[in-house]
């Protein structure tokens, strides 16, 4: 029997699009990869975003909060879709996505942008540009102007229609997102680049401050600091001088998602939402491709590698990460590739096969 | 004599770090193409940014800003550097341009990303990615959270120190910002492409419908809308699926830089930012590469470019605009290079010789 300390609870959040499809993949995947290292996970299955306003009314019923805050760690596929693109903000997937990461409190966004050799090709940049990238950005995901107050719709002086949002940083939450990133780089090659707009808003003057100060303890981490635009354009110009990278909120959206485009297979990124305590959420970078969706056409490879990094950050269990992780690279190896990562002379296939071959895999490890 | 409707006074601002060598160039550029043409162009040379910090102590002093409002158009070469980077606010050199931006009333930044055949190899980007990008940003300028209020430091319910800034527009700022934007759009390719963050902040919900608004206008233009994560993507994945792209102030910063380094050529690049009214703002998007200035390698073209657009934009002298603009690709064309744009088989040559070579092709032109 397993013991009580190797017994988890994972909820997992399908959401829109092709998050049902890749959450199903994920799900075989995480259940083999567990077994064969003594592990029990519960799944229980809950709604979010578009599929949760369809159905409940509200895109992050209390329901599905109040389970996934009790349970181990969160796998949610992707939400969002056209048909909701024109909703009250309460009535968006996104606000139940936002709703679902302030509520589970994970403030530490880890997004890594890794150019696989096997996919370097895939990159629409030159090999010799995107070959050995290896980003890891740390974007803040509760505060800045995503959640700032005041927020909305009123007048100004001259009775006009205005619409405002606040960005705003308090000293704690810079140096906890601060202390995550200077531990990342830490474990990575030991460089840590601070991204903001010091030479303009206020907010990234504190934001600089705070973070030279942590930075005091982590001696062997190098800091730097650059400005976003600049950021923007060097991740092209030479994304290989990065190694780990910390910014705001938005910044972070903007960036990770240049940075993740940059590998050329975004439908292969995780991502990992990590808070002071209580269960982290783990989703792939790509949104809920309603094109495609329900075509058995996804890359589940994404929410698959998110599936390890649940296991190695949300529950400790490195081994069974490791599992997971070497399956997608002997898959890859072995020349599967759906549509979005194809390229000549490779196997095309497609969303529940890729997932069958990556459980094959998982199932012939020793 | 020249008649008083060809007679224009030019504001130069050499500004900080390479700002001067490239100002100087393209000042000489401009008087020949202007008295080819039949144009007296009268110059005016003013302090701006560090150079205005340290003789005058402030980054804009009251007397640059009222010569420029009083000439025709302004040409700026650059500002900042590391010597002014800890300064507060008030003494940053940044806060003399905003302060130029604002006090001019430019709230229309065009800033052009062309890809020129000559030199497509400079991009970081494969050569089928990076052939034919002919991207227009036409960015806001005076609005958004670079200049809204409340902005600065204070404390939380905590007790802790925050720092914020506000992210706001009214109807008008987007209205104006937008006919500009399907003005511009109609002359090129028909398409405008407006990115917000519609999905999450109110002042993009309010920007999204405004702009929806004023397309009524322009039924020949083709108006599409993106969030500004995937814009940050889709640059990199496919930059030739855009043609004239409108957006706010920050994301503006962002997303014309990204689209400037898909070139591979930033030492190119103009930018003109126009107002209501009253004289436009012509310069290079690069900045004042401290690490280089004096040395005679900065690539003056962005700047002899922006010199162009002034003549156009600022100025309706199209003509001599076109006698610029020929002997920049006349003289590209005959191999010349400056280090940032060099290939092998070219001739590197520094600034002054750049400046020269361009001369010697305006002063042939028949
Ligand atoms: C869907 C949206 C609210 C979200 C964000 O902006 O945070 C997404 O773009 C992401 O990056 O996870
Ligand atoms: C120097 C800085 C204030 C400026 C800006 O952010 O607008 C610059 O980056 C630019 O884009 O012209």
């Amino acid at each position: 029997a397993v013991p009580p300390n190797r017994r988890y609870s994972v909820t997992l959040l399908p959401g829109d699009g092709i998050g049902p499809e890749v959450i199903s993949v994920a799900k075989d995947v995480l259940s083999l990869s567990a077994s064969l290292e003594g592990i029990a996970l519960q799944f229980e299955e809950m709604r979010v975003g578009g599929a949760a306003i369809d159905a409940d009314g509200v895109p992050l019923p209390e329901e599905t909060l109040s389970v996934a805050k009790q349970s181990d760690a969160v796998l949610l596929g992707a939400i969002g879709g056209y048909k909701w693109d024109t909703n009250v903000r309460d009535l968006k997937p996104e606000t139940g996505l936002l709703k679902l990461r302030a509520g589970l409190g994970v403030f530490a966004n880890l997004r890594p942008a890794t150019v696989l050799p096997q996919l370097v090709d895939s990159s629409t940049l030159k090999r010799e540009v995107a070959e050995g990238v290896d980003i890891m950005v740390v974007r803040e995901l509760t505060g800045g102007i995503y959640f700032g107050n005041p927020r909305g719709f009123g007048k100004n002086d001259n009775g006009e229609d205005i619409g405002f949002n606040t960005e705003v940083y308090a000293a704690s939450e810079i140096d906890r997102i601060a202390h995550i990133a200077f531990e990342t780089a830490r474990k990575r090659r030991g460089r840590l680049c601070s991204v903001d707009k010091a030479n303009v808003l206020e907010a990234s003057v504190l934001w600089r401050k705070r973070v030279t100060n942590v930075a005091s303890e982590y001696p062997d981490v190098q800091l730097s600091h650059m400005y976003v635009d600049n950021a923007a354009m060097q991740l092209v110009r030479d994304p290989k001088q990065f190694d780990t990278i910390v910014t705001n909120n938005i910044f972070g959206d903007i960036l990770s998602d240049e940075a993740s485009m940059i590998t050329g297979s975004i439908g292969m990124l995780p991502s990992a939402s990590l808070g002071e305590s209580g269960p982290g959420l783990f989703e792939p970078i790509h949104g809920s491709a309603p094109d495609i969706a329900g075509q058995d056409k996804a890359n589940p490879l994404a929410t698959v590698l998110s599936a390890a990094m649940l296991l190695r950050y949300g529950l400790g269990e490195e081994n069974a990460a490791k599992r997971i992780e070497d399956a997608v690279l002997e898959t890859l190896d072995k020349g599967f590739r759906t549509g979005d990562i194809f390229s000549a002379g490779k196997v095309l296939v497609g969303c529940r096969r890729m997932g069958e071959e990556v459980l094959k895999s998982v199932g012939s490890q020793i």
